[in-house]
């Protein structure tokens, strides 16, 4: 049975019954033209869209629909972390193929609203449509902050360190496993997992922005070379990063060694880890790792400082060098 | 040139350079992880989001890239005008082919920025990828409304009178124009723009719903019969709408008879008409008239009634029969 057998009215009641009870803030959900939202008081509207495109960011043969609805949320629910935003409600809006399986789509629908309901973010809206290509996966999410504790990229001053939570390099040495075809005998779980199912570092985010305990932050959806140039220039300080302190996830490391690579390539340059980097003022450094424990989600490491001197810089075994990498969409 | 010769970065620059001034309750824009808005006061906030698929919802060979990006808004646009919400914020999030003229790519973000210029809704942050098949465009719309004016589907009461915007059917007829390859010779223009670029009836919902003049409201983007049994269902009330009453537009009745059927088939089950089905209490009808005559944008027309005994009826030549149609997205 494919999603065309059973037509559009019949997939919205099929995804409405999947839905738990609408939190009290939800005026008006799914089955209106748009969601009413109340706000929170005294807080601002943060709000992102991201997508996931079959055979750009996912393969149907590696990602089961579970992981695919669970991931183009996670993206999303990452963006809202880096800015310390809580979720308030999420919209999820699908292009199916005209055979996309109804197994999938409830699958799919499933992943989203498991990990929706993780974060207490509703899903109160969207769309349906027909897609003559790819499967897409298109998320909207709306969250809130206090407007003095929204963590953006552009607030790091030189002297700041900079710290990123995880291990990195995961997600892109699981996608190279993938493609290397070898994720059967050789693959590392951990890594196969991070690039088909990432958990969005949300707690960790709302609680260090509730702390004012950080200056900038941004997460590694694009590597964490690109994050750090990002945080670096938004802010208008140079970027210093240790190369002997990134922390570099294990499956990552044997599987970049090998290669005969650098471990430190699929941390700085491949995409996906949805981590999150910080840049901290000094003397909050001890508040920022009280409130990262309280999280609970994720180690902590320190792998660079903010200078005054501009420029992007890695420094390894005593010499540096320019700071490159960074994933590309196109 | 194509969109895959520049990068991202580079259209992400060149997307930003297009746009105008930000308006003041936008705390933060595009270039962080997320957008930062500041709630309008007393207010609740409205969101929606809508896809158009290439070769589903347009085609490169029938609208230019204006056009695909005016109507991606537009329809959006037309969600918020029947929950009577005034636009605050938008997200555009694109699947673009790599062959993608770039030229196409500014003509795309140009439509879109011009209706959002007449909206005053800024384009505040959304996503670059890249497509392996079709164009996507995918918009969110953010808007605001004080809570107990907020028009939904189901405010409905026996009684109420049904009204609706504009004249019908011309943007099937000019969707069929297209199909049946007759829009350079015989196509009426009227009908072909409004399938190519849609005018959603904004002043109009948000005066209405400001004035508190009517009860239900929901667009025509799956046709008026559609949308008259989505009110009566949601208000728990019977519908019955008087064929004779029925404005169809002049280009879609002769291109009806010029095919021997009835006009009020385009009117009725023809999709993408955006216009607004509205129920209007009695004693509400001259502030209703009053306000759609204030917002300037389109005629208006008495069209049926909200009954107690439930049903969906089309009252023609003396006989009633079963109101059916709508647009079916698979």
């Amino acid at each position: 049975m494919t999603i065309a057998t059973i037509g559009e009215r019949a997939l919205i009641a099929r995804l409405h019954s999947r839905l738990p009870v609408l939190p009290p803030w939800v005026l008006t959900g799914i089955g209106d033209d748009a969601a009413v939202l109340k706000p929170a008081r005294g807080t601002v509207d943060i709000v992102t869209t991201d997508a996931l495109v079959e055979d750009v960011h996912f393969r149907r043969t590696w990602s089961t629909p579970r992981d695919i609805g669970h991931k183009a949320l996670a993206v999303n629910l990452s963006d809202l972390a880096s800015m310390g935003a809580t979720p308030r409600a999420l919209l999820l809006s699908l292009a199916l193929p005209a055979a996309f399986p109804l197994d999938d789509f409830d699958g799919l629908v499933d992943g989203f609203i498991f990990l929706a309901g993780g974060a207490q973010a509703p899903l109160v809206g969207g769309n349906l449509t027909r897609s003559p290509g790819p499967l897409m996966v298109n998320v909207t999410a709306v969250g809130s902050a206090q407007p003095r504790r929204v963590l953006r990229r552009s607030g790091a001053r030189p002297g700041d360190r900079l710290f990123v939570t995880g291990a990195l390099g995961a997600a892109a040495a699981g996608l190279a496993m993938f493609e290397a075809g070898d994720h059967a005998s050789e693959g590392d779980l951990e890594c196969l997992t991070a690039y088909r199912a990432p958990l969005p570092r949300l707690r960790t985010g709302i609680i260090v922005a509730r702390n004012r305990a950080a200056s900038a932050c941004m997460d590694l959806s694009d590597g964490l070379a690109d994050a750090a140039v990002q945080i670096g220039d938004a802010s208008g300080c140079g970027i210093e990063l240790d190369a002997a302190t990134i922390p570099v996830q294990a499956g990552a490391r044997r599987w970049a060694e090998s290669l005969a690579q650098s471990p430190a390539t699929f941390a700085l340059g491949g995409g996906e880890d949805y981590e999150l980097l910080f840049a901290v003022p000094k003397r909050r450094t001890r508040l920022f790792l009280t409130a990262v424990r309280q999280a609970g989600e994720a180690s902590i490491t320190e792998i660079g400082v903010c200078t005054k001197t501009p420029g992007h810089w890695l420094v390894e075994s005593g010499t540096r060098r320019p700071l490159e990498g960074g994933f590309r969409h196109f």
